[in-house]
C-alpha cells in the first residue's frame, strides 16, 4: 500500500469540493490556479464548470500547469421520458466523451440516472427495473462511441438513498454485473468510479473490490460519512471527520491493483462550502497525508 | 395474491404512524381506541409507548378489542462500548422478549444497532465489521432465551443511510445470511421484518424475498419513498405518494408464502405527524385498499 504520509502527489481534487468558497460560486480557472499553487497534480472537473470558462481555455490552462485529470464529471442520466429524451441523453453523453477526450481525462464518470422526473419530485414511472434496463441500454450505446475514441466509461454506483432520483445503480456488485455484461473481455473500456461515500456501508465491499480488479477500478473518490447526516446530497464530511475506515478501504483498492489518484469529492452546503478555498484545500492535503 | 381492495382486514398499524397527531404526542391507549373504532384488527406498538401507559393495561385493552399484534417494536442495539453496556443490551432484549410475550406478539422486531455512540454523533470506533460481529453475537445470545419462551426474532434490515447509527444490517441478503448462520434449520425462531422503505431500491430484492420464504418472512411493513426525501429518518411518505412499487413487492412477498398483515409504518415529522389521527388512519385504510 502506498505511503501517502510524506507528500500529496496522489491527491486529486474534485472541483465540486471548492466550487463554492465562503458561500460564493468560484470559476474553474481560479480553482485550477488554487490547486496548482499547492502542488496538486490532478483534478476532476465538472462539465458545467468547464463550460462556464470554456473548454479550450481550461485545456490550455491544465497544459500550462502540467495538471492531469483523475476523471471527468459527468455523463449518464440515461433513462428518459420518451424517444426524443433518450436521443438527447445519448447525444449529450457523446459530447461529454468528446470533452473528456479534449481534456485528456482517464475516464468519463457516469452517474447513470434513475426514474425520469424524480429529481423534480415528479417521477414519470415507478418501475426501477425499467430504469435499470434503460441504463444498461444507454451505457451500451455510449460505449460504442467511447471505444471508438478511446475514452473509458466509469459507472459510479451511488448510495441507495439516491436510487430514485440520481442513479439506480447502487452497489458495486450491480455496477460490476453491468461491466461484465457489456465488456466481458475486461478490455478497460468500461469500469467503475468507486466513491467511498456511496459504498462504505456495503458488507460485500471488500469482495467486490477484489472482483473489480485493476481493469475495472478507474477512479477512487474519498470524503467521509457524517453522523448525523443532515442532507441526502450535500452533507459530506472531510476525510477523518466521519466514520468511514478510509485506510482500510484504500488498502483493499490497492490490493486489487489500483494505482491512481485519491480524489477528494466533498459536497458540503453547511460546512466546507462556507469556508475559504485555501482552508479547504489545506485541510484536504493534511488529511490526505494523515488519514486517507 | 390476496385482494386488499374490498376491506382492510390485513391492515396493521404501526403505532409510530400516529404517535404524534397535530404535532402532539398521543398516548398508546388512545391510539388503540382510534384503531379499534375503524375496525383495524392489528397494531405494532413501540416499547416506550407501552411503558408510558403500562404493559398490563395495554394487554387488557388489546384483549378487550380482540386486537392482535403484527410485531413488537423493538429489540436490538447490540453493539456496546464495553462489557457492561453489552450486558445491559442483552438484559434489555430479554425484557423486550418478555413484553412481546405478554402482548402475544408474533415476533420481536430487531433494529440491530451499529457503531456505539454514532447516534449521538460520537462513534466510539469506526470498524463496521466489528459492529456486525457484535450484532451476530448479540442476536445469538438473545435467540437462546427467545427460543426458550417461544418468541420469534425478526431482524429488520435498515436502509444503508442508517448503517452508521441505527443498524449495520442493511440488506435483506445480509439479514438472511445471519438467519442461515444462527438458525440453519429454518425453525421459525429467527427471521426478518421486511420494510419496503429500507429495501425497495435493492436490485436483488425479488431473489432474496424468494430465498427468505415463509419461515423467514415474519413481518411486512409499508409506507413510501418521497422525492425529494428531506430527512434521513422521519420523512416517509404515505403509500401511493412515493416511488415504491408496492403491489409488485407484495406480490413477491406473498409468492414466497407470506400471509400476514401489511403493517403501515410512517415516520413523518413534516407531514403526517402534523395532521389529525383520524385523517392519517382514514388515509391508511384507503391506500391499503387502493395501492398496497
Amino acid at each position: 500500500m502506498r505511503d501517502f504520509s510524506q507528500d500529496h502527489r496522489w491527491l486529486s481534487l474534485n472541483t465540486a469540493t471548492i466550487r463554492k468558497q465562503r458561500g460564493v460560486e468560484v470559476p474553474l480557472d481560479r480553482i485550477v490556479d488554487q490547486c496548482a499553487e499547492r502542488g496538486i497534480r490532478a483534478i476532476s472537473p465538472w462539465r458545467d464548470q468547464v463550460a462556464a470558462v470554456g473548454l479550450e481555455r481550461i485545456a490550455g490552462q491544465l497544459k500550462a500547469h502540467d495538471m492531469r485529470l483523475s476523471g471527468y464529471c459527468r455523463g449518464g442520466f440515461f433513462p428518459a421520458p420518451d424517444a426524443a429524451g433518450l436521443k438527447a441523453a445519448l447525444d449529450d453523453n457523446r459530447r461529454a466523451i468528446d470533452e473528456a477526450k479534449t481534456l485528456d481525462a482517464p475516464c468519463l464518470v457516469l452517474v447513470v440516472g434513475a426514474l425520469p422526473g424524480a429529481l423534480d419530485g415528479r417521477a414519470l414511472y415507478k418501475d426501477i427495473g425499467r430504469a435499470r434496463g434503460e441504463v444498461r441500454d444507454g451505457i451500451a450505446a455510449s460505449l460504442d462511441y467511447a471505444r471508438e475514441v478511446g475514452m473509458p466509461l466509469a459507472i459510479e454506483p451511488l448510495h441507495p438513498m439516491q436510487a430514485a432520483d440520481r442513479a439506480c445503480v447502487n452497489t458495486l456488485e450491480h455496477a460490476l454485473d453491468l461491466c461484465d455484461e457489456l465488456d466481458p473481455s475486461r478490455s478497460g473500456a468500461l469500469g467503475v468510479a468507486l466513491d467511498i461515500y456511496h459504498v462504505w456501508w456495503d458488507p460485500k465491499l471488500e469482495a467486490q473490490i477484489a472482483r473489480a480488479g485493476k481493469e475495472r477500478l478507474l477512479a477512487y473518490h474519498v470524503c467521509d460519512w457524517r453522523t448525523p447526516t443532515r442532507d441526502l446530497l450535500s452533507d459530506r464530511a472531510m476525510m477523518g471527520d466521519g466514520v468511514v475506515e478510509l485506510r482500510k478501504i484504500r488498502g483493499w483498492v490497492e490490493a486489487a491493483g489500483f494505482e491512481g489518484y485519491s480524489e477528494v469529492e466533498i459536497f458540503s452546503t453547511l460546512d466546507w462550502w462556507q469556508r475559504s478555498g485555501e482552508e479547504t484545500l489545506d485541510t484536504c492535503i493534511e488529511r490526505h497525508r494523515s488519514v486517507v
